[in-house]
């Protein structure tokens, strides 16, 4: 365990379906994740099936080495949720209903204009003396109780669930609970264009595990995230310690990173535009179409979209988006030239002040020595002045993940413009 | 454990990346349903980090009470990777460097054209007596162990290798030493529209555990998928179980199956396009290019697709589609009516014989008592003839739910439409 760990900590995970492999226990990995970040290191998780003797068996044995125990999954309603029963057996108690957690249930179903069926009255089960634990977004509430000298924290299963009575009601409890370092502050950094081993590479010892301000790693759509965690005794230190790192990283990742709120570039540049009052458009051949669904995945992204076209063919580039014929024939479909007309035919033909154009080879088929899959060209035009570029993905990549990249990318290509970062005089 | 099912077994999942939350155990799933679908029951799985005498303590207890341990992970050439040193210790046995597993790494570098580096030589220690389990893709072989009566098969834990190791080695190997039931066969159904506690209810015993064949149901991106497992001594017998569940799952949810092939609604549409020679167009407001985006999805969708506009404003739709301003002003632009028209000028302005709209309210903005969100509203127009229909979805969803379900609702009533199942008698 290292030094700044607080804690050992052990999570139990009840579910037939989970061993079933009907899907992964996501509720772990969320778990060890968020109590990682506070300064607690899970050991150890048990997944067992909906089987009473079983879960006692394992929070009584998980009680013995770990001062804190998670139990996710089983409170259900059905008679084979017996999550309930099996942490009343570990802990030697008896289940009574619980008036408060009942409460809850029935505000519940006033809240959901439903009347409640009598199954959920299970649900207000809980072992004497527990402590109940309000579910913000469902109807199973979750309690703690204690086991010889551990806190056993019994949390719904539903992921949306178990995540919203994580943040609003346990994270304050243990924080609220927590012996000496009691402040912990988070900073996000979203990076494209840069892989996980790449970025580790420059990071060195940042990414320890032991390391002050912590920093987390996820990669997802071609976007990296990164999330550092200081914590300390107090706010100022633990500020101190952020900022430092934070300017570490700026100064050596700036041009990779989009944005710190937000891991979703389309969020990102549909705000900027909010902002200046200014529209967008989308040409997409090889993505067909998943760019301006990405930017119509914004909520309120009509304010600022309104128009986008999925040219696949030659002729579409042609007809629709008005890209001249001796393009396509001297440079192929698939070149900077064509994108860069892709781009301004868009514009000129939607009005939009910016457009972004896609046209590359997924694959599987389609490739030539010359232009191999993986080959993606990209073509920004804002405010009448066109830029093009291009990336090879060959051979890393698959159909699906050289759109998705080629999507993310072109969204990054597009808020640099807006931020005059993106240099238009390499034009073509 | 139920009549059918032939053996208790448990997993061993270890890494520490598995309990900072870095990312799910993917492996405990995959052999959980893989096992299952054989008639074994997983009855625990317990994740541990790269901790040597904990490995050995859970690898001993397993052994207990399953017949069948799996351990996975942790058999990498570092020196965190203690897998093969706790399996050792659980089974009081000295760790020994295999010729047999030296010669597998030594021809895995060969094949590789590169040269092993001497860190290597650690994956090639196995407990005395182990039985080496070659690894087709990887560098770290598996083994076999025997823990007091129990079988202890110590598998690699990156997805990959653990795949590929199970189909070509792990389970020819548990199908030669089952006892009896050794035939198995699979079949899959792909159905849309109906959610999983409806397909549940009107399901009955069907979804048994205990049942031959046996029904497992997933559900994503608005498809349920349920897959049929018949065990049995021979083919003959276990086809028949098969046919007749079958059958009875064709009476009851025929409207509802799209495919026996994939879950993928875009790819059925595309591979029947291709057959009869025919072109598909989209025309998409709410879903903004997602249903363009599904279908170019698909290898081999430019035979089929050439363009496909997102109209988001009612000024797009009248201007690129020509919907007619008075529909838009007397019924709004989400209404049968509109979508009806987005269809059809689809289809008129790029000539294809197939053109699907959509036009609804994602949210979470925008709704109205009449108009909610979630309301969303199709076209199909096929070769001149016109559909519509629409779907509420309110309250169950979110945006992007929304847009989701409702791009699978739009590709399988193109696919009806193309199989003459579609009723243009209602049409507008």
């Amino acid at each position: 365990m290292g030094a700044g760990m607080a804690k050992s900590i052990a999570i139990c995970a009840v579910g037939d379906e989970l061993l079933a492999g009907a899907h992964p226990d996501l509720n772990s990995p969320f778990l060890a994740r968020a109590l990682l970040e506070m300064g607690h290191e899970v050991r150890q998780v048990i997944v067992v099936g909906d089987d009473e003797a079983l879960i006692a068996e394992s929070v009584k044995r998980l009680a013995r080495s770990a001062q804190l125990v998670f139990v996710t999954g089983g409170l259900g309603p059905t008679l084979d949720d017996v999550t309930r029963h099996g942490v009343a057996r570990a802990v030697e108690s008896e289940l009574v209903t619980s008036p408060e957690a009942l409460a809850q249930i029935e505000a519940w179903y006033a809240r959901s204009r439903r009347e409640m069926p009598g199954s959920n009255l299970r649900q207000a089960l809980v072992p004497k003396g527990a402590k109940v634990l309000f579910n913000p977004t469902g109807t199973a509430p979750g309690f703690e109780v204690a086991c010889g000298t551990s806190r056993v924290l019994v949390l719904p299963g539903p992921p949306a669930e178990l995540q919203a009575i994580w943040s609003e009601v346990v994270e304050p409890l243990l924080i609220a609970s927590a012996p000496v370092e009691c402040v912990r502050l988070a900073r996000s950094f979203h990076l494209q264009g840069l892989s996980e081993s790449v970025f580790a590479d420059q990071c060195g010892d940042w990414l320890g595990r032991d390391e002050n301000p912590l920093l987390g790693v996820a990669v997802a759509r071609g976007v990296l995230t990164v999330r550092c965690v200081a914590r300390g005794q107090n706010e100022d230190q633990v500020q101190e310690l952020l900022d430092a790192r934070a300017d570490q990283l700026r100064q050596r990742f700036d041009q990779w990173i989009f944005s710190q709120d937000t891991s979703d570039p389309a969020e990102v540049l549909v705000r900027l535009l909010e902002q200046r009052g200014e529209t967008i458009s989308c040409a997409e051949s090889c993505t067909g179409g998943l760019l301006s669904a990405a930017l119509t995945g914004v909520p309120g992204a009509s304010a600022v979209f309104s128009v986008a076209h999925t040219v696949y063919s030659a002729n579409a580039k042609q007809d629709v988006l008005g890209v001249p014929e001796h393009l396509l024939r001297d440079h192929g479909a698939v070149s900077e030239q064509v994108a860069g007309a892709m781009a301004l035919g868009a514009a000129e033909r939607t009005g939009a002040h910016l457009a972004l154009s896609i046209s590359g080879i997924a694959g599987p088929e389609g490739g030539t020595p010359e232009r191999p899959v993986g080959l993606v060209t990209f073509g920004v035009c804002y405010r009448g002045r066109v830029w093009t570029g291009k990336r090879n993905w060959a051979p890393l990549a698959g159909r699906e993940q050289i759109r998705v990249w080629a999507t993310s990318h072109a969204l990054v290509r597009g808020i640099r413009a807006l931020e005059g970062r993106l240099d238009f005089d390499q034009s073509s």
